[in-house]
């Protein structure tokens, strides 16, 4: 796929565009306007033509965008029809939730192993996904190829397993650590997920919320 | 305090900013110009600049931002010193991971309770949270100020739940689900987890690495 440098705050808003286009397949639409898809995400119609326009030309002037096709196109642009492979690394809460409950080959990813040094887990096989020993972890990476490490370990073991993975020269890891892994010069891309950044961004509206509240009945009282 | 209507890609940034200043303080950074402060975090001065003035002046030309005082005004501003209480409802893999692993008072917010259906956990406390029924989910709620439910219940009882939660009057939900519960016109503020934008995201960059190798490689071999 040729490819132009396209802005991350685009490439942020691809998966939002995926879930939406998704639902609206759910709901048995298959044509939108660029009017009526910003509507519904929050987003200008603009916006969403520019976006787009990243990418070759999806719509049609009059007519708007067909929505399976435009799903279609949105999910090989973010590789899902690319068959990456995953291994996870620490089976205990967070690493076991994902196992149980994320559907990975929705996302066009197959979790092909599982490693922790629990004796008690290893050998064993937990939703078809196999879990090895940490010792094995490098033999499985030189024998298999593998795209992307989710990184679910305790914060502790976080940099020496990141040093072996990349070590290793994993492509990529998905970090739930709360750790800053990224290094300057370090070819690994890092995804961070940061439940903190989540729940400050709620703890903002649920303040503003507060202070609007506080504000109008200050006014009431006045008159 | 006054408040202006922020963007949500300026909110959105604030806690990041709020990351990046702790990890300066830390450092023993104690001022940090723009500049220096947007390439830090891959941002440009002007644009930090502006987000920043959505909030009123908190740089002075030629000296930069004071590390300290900037992190704490961005702090307040997303309501860190508001002392907001939440519960966690749904004490499964996500959940306990959550009590076990996530320092909720880091982020300015106490953990009063938790509530579960399994007879095994009810009664119990855990990391100093006790575990109620969900029986007593809206006694809970009419005798205590809660303003944040933390939803790690499975998929199937995300609906019913949160149609309770809701029925309390509960401000916000911070939503681990990956299901989309915005209603149009519902007061409830709900925040959501999608690990798979996290993980599409990923694979976006990883599939735009591979395509740049290839490239290479075919350019190589014309030559």
């Amino acid at each position: 796929m040729k490819r132009l440098k396209v802005s991350n705050n685009v490439i942020r808003r691809l998966p939002r565009y995926l879930r939406k286009l998704d639902e609206l397949t759910e709901n048995g639409v298959s044509r939108i306007s660029s009017f009526e898809l910003g509507h519904q995400l929050g987003l200008t119609p603009s916006q969403i033509r520019q976006d787009f326009s990243c990418f070759g030309e999806f719509g049609q002037q009059g007519y708007g965008y067909n929505v399976p096709a435009l799903r279609d196109q949105i999910a090989a642009i973010l590789g899902m029809d690319r068959g990456f492979t995953a291994i996870l690394i620490g089976v205990g809460n967070i690493g076991h939730a994902l196992m149980d409950n994320f559907c990975f080959a929705e996302w066009g990813f197959r979790l092909a192993a599982a490693f922790d040094i629990n004796p008690e887990l290893i050998g064993t096989v937990f939703n078809g996904v196999p879990i090895y020993s940490m010792d094995d972890l490098e033999k499985f990476l030189a024998e298999n190829k593998v795209d992307v490490a989710v990184l679910t370990v305790p914060k502790e073991a976080a940099i020496s397993v990141t040093a072996r993975l990349t070590g290793c020269g994993i492509d990529a890891i998905w970090n739930f650590t709360n750790l800053e892994l990224t290094e300057p010069n370090s070819p690994t891309i890092v995804e961070n997920i940061h439940f903190s950044d989540s729940l400050l961004s709620l703890s903002y509206y649920v303040a503003e919320r507060k202070d609007e509240i506080a504000a109008r009945a200050a006014r009431a009282e006045k008159q």
